[in-house]
């Protein structure tokens, strides 16, 4: 027992730490030996989870993608029983949405290892999994006649609005109204 | 006037094979040693057009600005004298969309920036301005009642379109009846 939740206290304090480097100096910048000083232990304690550069990339998606999943229920958890579809769908996408500090630290890590995809495309698999399953959950709450490339679109949406709002092109102010704005054309 | 033809040639030969490497490796792996050594060069040659990482990425960035406006200006061109208002958008979009090779080495150099700018937002600014005029221009081609955020919405869909294409997340179909989708929403 205590064995196990050690491992887990230092598998959370090491996934911290690379969020926080990477947050600050980009994903490509981070090694190892900047990951271990960060969470104050040794670089072989670090390289027990991760070997490579692609180990390392792939421990920082599977972070951002349980805080990410954390945050989504959380926040569904928050709205009580029967949430109407609109509801719903604005809950999760403004969890996911960088409109905190939190949620801009594990965007900056998505929209780096989204970049390190593109050149590696084996490496999406999980992501490609997690867009098929998220439009699936949209089309699933829209009644529009043809739910499928609308649930692609709005998926879309989000993904657009978390780059321009990472990159400070969009305040969070315009990034809402322009999800509210296409929620009401969905759901009229 | 040789001279000046010269450095041009010599500029497009180096950002050339920036983008080769970029579209290969990823951006972050890219050093002026590899940039050379693809554009048959010397270091040093090109080290006179950017002598540290952040130079290099904005002239990386000024490349894929630069490809993408010839695109744009190009497709429009093919449209003939006054295209309706969702043709026009829709060549655009299409224009900037990873949907050819060409296309997707861009797009995977713009998306690499724009994970570099997510962690240091002062080199965006020629970014956000893109972002502006580009929400400015199709806000002028809508009429639906409130323009700004529908024309937020479609910028921000076209990118997320484009991560998701990149990513191998959606096909070129998918991605294109996700498009006519939304235009069809905005110009029913």
């Amino acid at each position: 027992m205590p064995r196990k939740v050690d491992t887990h206290q230092r598998r959370t304090r090491i996934a911290d730490a690379l969020m926080r480097v990477a947050a600050e100096q980009g994903l490509e910048a981070v090694s190892l030996r900047h990951v271990a000083a960060e969470a104050g232990v040794s670089a072989g304690m670090v390289q027990h989870y991760f070997r490579t550069k692609d180990e390392m990339m792939g421990f920082a998606m599977s972070v951002v993608r349980d805080r990410t999943q954390a945050r989504v229920t959380e926040a569904i958890a928050r709205l009580g029983a029967e949430p109407a579809p609109r509801l719903l769908l604005r809950t999760v996408i403004t969890a996911i949405l960088p409109l905190d500090e939190e949620a801009r630290d594990v965007g900056r890590v998505a929209l780096a290892f989204l970049a390190y995809t593109a050149v590696r495309p084996a490496a999406a698999s999980a992501l490609r999994e997690d867009t098929a399953g998220m439009t699936a959950f949209i089309a699933g709450l829209l009644s529009v006649a043809d739910p499928e490339p609308a649930a692609a679109g709005l998926l879309a949406l989000m993904e657009g609005l978390g780059v321009y709002l990472l990159g400070g092109h969009y305040t969070a102010e315009q990034a809402l109204a322009a999800l509210d704005d296409q929620l009401d054309r969905l759901f009229p």
